[in-house]
């Protein structure tokens, strides 16, 4: 049976209050996902089998998030050619500098497409994902821009000191 | 007349140095594109008018180089669905710290999905743009897959004091 | 009709609370203003729109305050000659530097006037717009002259330690 | 007898490779300036003396470019109520965050407005200085929009190898 | 009337929480000193007084304590050949970094001996103040070398979990 | 066949000018090596093979350098209980400070002991391997002494003008 | 009489709550250690009467932790070959940015094994410690192993809300 | 015999080239000094003589120069209450960051006053030491105030584009 097109990974259950964001989004945007955690430095051979497979089990893209020294991104997309978008979450001592270098300073050869440390980041991932596969599914590119005049109409014109 | 699948853009002559290694990536895969130079300070007509028509002019996947304060990618992200993946230029004074910013910390809502400083940055969001498109192109999919294992094979066992 | 002389713009509600500081020193000092919310990435057309009709509109100066990614201030730049100050607003994670850079290290040909990262900076936004426009106004400057005196004046000689 | 409108300080004649960009970016725009050193370390009284009475000599606007701890500009807006612009040069460890930092980071009350460091935010300093006195000379105004236009068609549609 | 022989001096009434510690420490060590709020740009003209008199008072050590763009230190410096040590408060945005960057890199010619960002900085400009006069006060000399005896003493030989 | 105690691991040919200087420095020290090319990226299996076998394969401890998002000694880490050491090596836009965190940032549970930026941390990871296997190797432990002894003697006392 | 196989020192009995995660650690894995504070900088004579004696105390390993200007680890492997491991201690206004520094830039010839910043460091620096006795311990090497499964084993397959 | 008033001690031969500006600058002001090698890593008990002896040696005042991890000052500062100052030298891979934290970032107890990072720095320590032994020797106040009065001097009116 094949895997829903959108696989969520993080390296923690601690990763999960940032990377909902980017299941809810995909909820709202009628994406189909999975979310696993997959932790690079715990469990390596779950590592290694999800990315060897995730292509054969038919995920189309791949969001990953890790925090500090984050080598889940950049690892997964060493072991498939899926898209993988990936996300830095906020760290403690480094507040995710750490894991935006680790994750976007990947070697020529082996992309990871990463968006922002913390919450914006995870959100963006699901609306990036999201913005693949509208490639081959006009509804979603509907949906999606659709989407995208809420948020422009829920801009405000003026500032509000009430809220 | 459709446009190619892959346009790249960049902020001004002066990223086509680096650029010019997404380009060089992309014909390596077989994958047509479009080289364009469009600045979002200094043209942003142009900006508008590329980015608004991007999809209707069949263009699938947007890559963008700035360095800076580089506000490409993140403008063009704004005015199109479509994936767009930011390649930050390695600046004079801060050495691509700038641009790196500039480019990944959309906020929650406008995606760039953002690659390496430099170099590396240009070739990857080159073969990420690929693999995008091989969502839905076996061909392509299976000349990814070629270029990952020539890439592999292509690394010695053991350093070398010559090289 | 014409807009006031002074434009107030920011990117989200959420920059409010550190903009509305520069509302309240125009106020002080006697300047009248406009405050609205344009966003760059969810509203591009509002702010072109914005931009390329301030001159015309009767505004002098723009306060410009956005966060993160900061793309705002530039980009009422690239589409105006008027004056643009950007104030760089307090980000979660990386607690405004990703702001200050995207604001500051604009590409020679498109100024922006940057302040200081917070409330500071929406402060003295305030300050050197009224500064700019003393220049054609005597009477602002005087008032801008006795603000800057009773500044000094409320200096105390020693630190108190029940403050 | 007066001054001319602009003024053009540094700490160094080390900034001056720097800081003439700004000079002849005012040339081109055809506005009047003079460009003095004035070292806020080595010759505070000649500094006091510049600022004190930079409004009564007629001086409009001030451009002030230094580096490393750079309090040129933070201290001439101390003393006086004109705009103030800063322009921070590149040191040699730091490479011109400390001399943005200095610069830019200024407490409420004293408005510095800050450009990019180096030679780009020199030019930059130029073209806000013109900005400004342009709200009040319509010839300026016109060769303001004149420069930024031709500017914009200087802009190449392709990247060129040769160059 | 010879003022005290060390002089603390800071940008701002905000400053006394981190700069009572330099006070408190030289009253354990039974040095006198005055503590003065002295700011660089609200008060530019005070500061120009005392840092220019401070020799004839009789001033012999000068503390000063600055945040942000801290120009304090580094402009007294400027204005007497006396030892000023400066002390980096912490800011809000940069946690002083940039008050650190501001005082410490000065140019060749004028020196600031700067101490660490926040407390631990107040505390040992106190002790280094102390050091400077205990060169000609074998008292003070004597009771410097008890402080850091006591100190010494107080280190625990194992860490307590009471604590 | 036993392997060597040590093995260096490199991800790229281009890490060998920095690593050679810890193959170096265990010659001087008597201590046998294998260096090899492992890249965490470009050849994961390999990787996996060479972690997973390291124990058994008779290695003691493992030398791993990488630049930039630098994975391969957190990751080998990840399939051994083997000592591993760390490289950062330097990169091209951020000058190793990717490298450290990449490598240094790793979360509880799976431990990298990390070495300093590029050659100086290559030499001091031969030492620290050395000074493992001297737990149990006499002689190594005194050759390691000998190499300290002459390292101090060769500090000359004073500095010289013609060196 | 012999002290235990690992010693941990710290510069202050503010380090504990960061360092007993070591402590802690190492008694799971039934690892015998003494704990000590040790600082470089106030208790100098006794930093160098533990690091001149630890070889012929029977130490086997030294974990060391400190925070800001953190000398201790670097000052202790300057003064024994055995195997030195550093925790960089979370400091108040830079984070541990500061520690990390302090402690992982060694010169050649004098290594420092660096932990990452805080928590994670300390639970790291117990764990390679243990990883360096297992190399003569066949029986911890195992229960290095089964700490390790343990490890693997907790961490759960899907993201949990409630948690 | 009593040694000079001032001590100039650096880390390493490759710190002379910065170092001999402190020495050039106090040779201009007529203050006698002795340099020497002192390498808190590789001759720590060289530091520690060097250190307890210098109050009672006659040293009136220290410098201390070193890159890296530098913890030469800090360290001669716990064995001594003389006062110390210290030159963070600029070092390869971090441009002397690394210098400057470790040197300036001490806890409350143990001063370092710091000058700037490299040459600037080297100069500053000079005339910091001179300006502590003015304070006791109205001749070299003199001659300071005078070199203070020639550098004024040195600084020209007008940029000059020949230079």
């Amino acid at each position: 049976m094949l895997k829903p097109p959108v696989a969520i990974v993080m390296g923690s259950q601690s990763d999960w209050p940032t990377m909902r964001l980017a299941a809810e989004t995909l909820e709202t945007l009628g994406v189909e996902y999975e979310a696993r955690i997959v932790s690079a430095h715990r469990t390596p051979e779950r590592m290694v089998d999800f990315a060897s497979n995730a292509r054969t089990d038919g995920v189309k893209v791949i969001i990953a998030g890790a925090g500090g020294a984050a080598h889940l991104p950049g690892m997964i997309a060493a072991m498939t050619t899926l898209p993988v978008f990936g996300v830095p979450v906020r760290s403690k001592a480094l507040s995710g500098v750490d894991s935006l270098y680790s994750i976007v300073q990947m070697p020529g050869g082996v992309p990871v497409g990463t968006l922002a440390i913390g919450e914006p980041g995870a959100i963006n991932a699901a609306l990036l994902a999201a913005s693949v596969l509208s490639l081959g599914d006009e509804d979603l590119a509907d949906r999606l821009e659709a989407h995208r005049e809420r948020q422009r109409d829920a801009v405000p014109q003026f500032p509000s000191d009430s809220e």
